[in-house]
C-alpha cells in the first residue's frame, strides 16, 4: 500500500507538531486505521513533502511530529484552467484531472452555453486538495468561485496568453500550435455545447487567444481538460 | 438540444426499414419522448451516419427509415488501447474517453498489479456504444475479453508498435518521442500501482515496445489514458 499522504494547513517544520482537525485525525486512526508512530507523508503547500509521525491519535484529534522534508517544494507551471461547471460528478473530474495534470489555479467560468449556474467552491477545492494528496504533488491549486466570461476577459492579464479550445477549428494564425515563447498561460475548456458566436468573436479578437482543435470527435469536458492541459504541458509546461 | 444520435445493428440504405428493440424503442419513445415522422442520426459502424424517420413508433418496438446519408463511414486510427481495469466507475471513463479519443480496440488486460480480476465485458461494449454516439463517431470499437499481459505479449503482432506508458520513465533509446513512420500501433496504460520489474524487462525487451513518460505527477489510469492517447493522436493520428 501508497503511504498516506495528507495535506495539513500549518508550517512544516522539524520538532514542530502539527495539530489534527477532529476530520483529519477521523481520516488517519479511524478510516486508515494508523496508531502512534506511525509514517504519513504531509504537505501544506509551501514547505514540501515531509516524513512525519503520530505522536498523539485520538477521537477527536491528535498531532504529527514532522520528521524530515522528503521532497522540496515544487509548483506546477504557471497555467490556469478556465473551465464551464458541467453535470457534478464531471465537475468533481475535471477539478482532480487539472491537479494531476498540474496547474496553478483552477476558475469555473459561466459562458452562454453553460448549464450549471451554481458551484460548491469549498467542494471544488476540497476536491483538489484530494486530488493533490493522490497524485503526490507539494502544490494545491486555488478553485475560485464562478466567473461570468464576459467580466473575465474584460479584465485579462496583458501578459497571460489563452490556449482557447473551440471544437473542430484548426486554427491558422494565432493557433496554438504555432504559438512559441515563455510566459503564463490559460486553458479555456467550454461546456458541451461550445462557445457562441459572440463569445467566438470576443476571444478571436484578443490577442493573447490562440485557438486549439481537440481532434475530430466531439470530447466531454472532461476529457478536453485533460486532452488540452497535455497538449499544453508537453508544448509549454513540466512535461517538455 | 443536439440530435439523438443511435447506434444500430441493421444495414442503414435508404428504404430499408430499421427495426427497433424494445429497449431502443424505450429510449426514442419512451426516454426521448420522440414521435413518428421524427428525426434522428442513425450509424451502424459500417454504412456512415444517416437521417432517419420514425416510421412507427410502438411501446415494444417500431422502426426507422433512412432517409439519406449524412455523413461517410470513418475509422479511427488503427490504435489500440490496453488498459488494467481499476474500480467500476473510472473502467467505464477509460472505455468511453478512448471511443472519444479515437480508438480501432480496446484491450482490458490483467497485470501483475491489476486489483480488477474480472470484468463484465458486455457492459463495457454498451458503454463504448453510448459514448459513440454521444461523440458523433460512426464507429463503435470492439471491447475484447480481459487478457493476461504475458499471453497478450508473447503472441504480440510483429508490425504493431506499443506505446508503453511507464510512469516517470523518460525514455532515451526506444522512446515513443523519437518513434516515426506509419504502422499500427497500440497504447498500454497500466494500473495505478504502476507495472512489475518483471512487466518492464519483459516490455523494454520487445522490438515494438516504445516507452512514453506522463509527466512528474502521478496520473490516475483514466487520466493517463487520455494523456497518451492526446500525446499519440498527435503524433500518429488524425489529430494531426
Amino acid at each position: 500500500m501508497a503511504r498516506v499522504r495528507l495535506y495539513v494547513d500549518h508550517p512544516l517544520a522539524e520538532g514542530q507538531p502539527v495539530p489534527l482537525s477532529r476530520e483529519e485525525a477521523h481520516y488517519l486512526f479511524g478510516v486508515m486505521r494508523l496508531g502512534q508512530g506511525a509514517e504519513v507523508a504531509v504537505f501544506n503547500g509551501q514547505d514540501g513533502e515531509w516524513t512525519a509521525r503520530v505522536a498523539e491519535a485520538g477521537k477527536r484529534g491528535g498531532s504529527l511530529e514532522p520528521v524530515a522534508q522528503a521532497a522540496p517544494q515544487s509548483l506546477p507551471p504557471d497555467v490556469w484552467l478556465l473551465f464551464a461547471p458541467v453535470k457534478k460528478a464531471r465537475t468533481d473530474f475535471i477539478v482532480e484531472k487539472a491537479v494531476e495534470m498540474g496547474v496553478r489555479r483552477l476558475v469555473p467560468v459561466a459562458t452562454d452555453f453553460t448549464n450549471s449556474e451554481r458551484i460548491r467552491q469549498d467542494r471544488l477545492q476540497a476536491h483538489a486538495k484530494e486530488a493533490a494528496e493522490q497524485c503526490g504533488a507539494t502544490f494545491v491549486p486555488e478553485v475560485t468561485e464562478l466567473a461570468k466570461l464576459p467580466a473575465l476577459l474584460s479584465d485579462w492579464p496583458e501578459e497571460r496568453r489563452l490556449m482557447f479550445c473551440d471544437e473542430a477549428r484548426a486554427g491558422g494564425a494565432g493557433a496554438f500550435a504555432s504559438a512559441t515563447g515563455d510566459g503564463p498561460w490559460a486553458i479555456l475548456v467550454g461546456p458541451e455545447g461550445g462557445f457562441s458566436e459572440a463569445e467566438r468573436s470576443r476571444l478571436d479578437a484578443m490577442p493573447q487567444a490562440h485557438v486549439a482543435a481537440l481532434g475530430p470527435r466531439i470530447l466531454r469536458a472532461d476529457t478536453a481538460a485533460v486532452a488540452a492541459l497535455t497538449l499544453w504541458q508537453t508544448r509549454f509546461g513540466d512535461w517538455r
